[in-house]
């Protein structure tokens, strides 16, 4: 509804210039854009388990800057809007301050770039909210980039058993890259998957992880966790008209439904330290990035998106 | 469907004799009786989170002793069945040693009795899983012993706003004594329950505890936490075909969803603890028990139950 708008997000910049009573920042500074920010003066940002910003919460009907209500791209006199407050699609954009994560100068910013938005999501899914420990068993559905970012999460806190769930039979191979020792294809099966996977793990997997947005499948993410430790995590975003329908029983047996919003990281606060996370080996980015193609070609980009190659394309401004 | 039988569970008393095996007690020792048990041996025992037993978890289905199967009791040399395992309308009985707890023999077993269910179902409803924080807004549904328990869970826990929601309106004047500083009576509004805490408390309370098991109530709960950090927490016991149904977008805005059993508590190896707060007088167990009746007239304490007056009766067993 909002155009002509300049689009995109997930992406990695250098302060060119910064605008009358930024302190935090200079030019120079290495930031990833987020498309939601952390203005650490609200309700939630002073929370320690929230990072819903109530100022800078991401909403796509908004193209103009917070605070003076303008945008600050124009094209013959006339505004083109802004996006997520990110318009990362240009080889200059404006930022509020809020809504930048400064990082480490020397992370490779065509690597970590991808950290800005679906990989933190999902890594953070498992990392901060799941939390499966150690030697513990752990489903993902949806094995997309967001999905095998849980997955990988999983992985790195010790998950001994990691199930896959996907429609797409071929998502199993490269899953194995991210820890997936089991592939369960719905399609597959007669009983629904929640049944199957209950069955596969005696009784149920100690921690879910929904990475689809399918309603069906958040049922199933739920259902198929373990009474008395169970914890399942919701991270696709739903239809609007979505209803989650399950047995309260499920509850009452000592079951936990979450969900999470970009892994439940603060943009400034933590994704400094997912950098850092990167930049220790402890978390390997390179493995996400299966294309990478020059900002003339950003069509081959979305074709790449609409087929469902590969993970992540990322696109070089400088060529 | 099992009868003959022995009713009856929420009680103390001393043991005054143990079986073939039993090294954990010895007559004389004071113990709790639970209607739900603890191995000590399974993985759900073994598990820090879960205390659903899977050896004596409840079943009011079954009469007879865990291992042979058999009743203890007889009349005229037919079985008479026994009820959760604990058939404590009697002044003898034969219970599992694992739904036992040994407690302090310092402990009034006359008072202490009534942390054997509904009191520990409460408190550890908020103590061990809604966690409110010193400073927050918590909500409890139905004000009943066990949301009343809840209640002072909350006021233990420093609590500073304590919000009632019950339909009957006598109900806040005797609620205060638990902390209650707010009252809500849902058929005093034309909006749902939810929408009007969520308005009450600036977006939403920080925890809420359910203790009806009505279904609306159920949704209310969830619905009417803060998104970003709250936490709601099942405890009422739905009807069997009850569905709980809510946006997944509610989900996804970081709100926890959690049922709990028995308050969490691991029978044997909490309930002792819990007592010894009673001890200390960090818990005020007097102000449950409304009413105390000799055993022989328990019709009486029925009558009470029934007429929704008072909160518990004690039956003495030695009058």
């Amino acid at each position: 509804p909002v155009f002509p708008r300049i689009l995109g997000h997930e992406a990695g910049g250098i302060v060119e210039s910064v605008g009358e009573g930024v302190t935090e920042l200079v030019p120079g500074d290495h930031v990833l854009p987020v498309f939601t920010g952390e203005c650490k003066d609200c309700a939630h940002c002073k929370s320690e388990e929230s990072n819903l910003c109530d100022l800078l919460r991401i909403n796509v009907d908004r193209g103009v800057m917070i605070g003076d209500g303008q945008s600050r791209f124009t094209i013959s006199g006339k505004p083109i809007f802004h996006f997520v407050g990110t318009s990362t699609f240009s080889e200059y954009t404006v930022i509020h301050v809020g809504c930048l994560a400064k990082i480490n100068p020397s992370a490779p910013l065509d690597k970590v770039c991808v950290l800005s938005c679906g990989i933190s999501t999902g890594l953070g899914a498992t990392l901060n909210v799941a939390k499966p420990k150690k030697g513990s068993t752990v489903a993902i559905f949806g094995l997309g980039a967001v999905g095998l970012a849980a997955m990988e999460g999983a992985k790195m806190a010790g998950a001994s058993r990691i199930i896959g769930v996907d429609l797409n039979p071929a998502k199993y191979e490269q899953a194995k890259k991210f820890g997936c020792t089991d592939f369960v294809n719905p399609m597959d099966h007669t009983k629904p998957v929640q049944e199957v996977l209950v069955e596969m793990t005696n009784g149920g997997v100690d921690r879910a992880v929904e990475c689809t947005g399918h309603i069906d499948a958040m049922i199933a993410a739920f259902e198929c966790v373990h009474d008395g430790w169970g914890v399942a995590v919701l991270v696709g975003v739903p239809h609007k008209e979505a209803v989650f329908k399950t047995s309260p029983m499920n509850l009452l047996n000592e079951r936990t439904l979450k969900g999470t919003f970009f892994g439940n990281y603060k943009p400034r606060t933590d994704l400094p330290e997912v950098v850092e996370m990167y930049m220790r080996k402890e978390l390997d980015v390179e493995k996400f990035i299966t294309h990478s193609v020059p900002f003339s070609q950003i069509n081959t980009a979305f074709d790449l998106m609409l087929k469902g190659e590969g993970l992540r394309c990322v696109m070089r401004m400088d060529e």
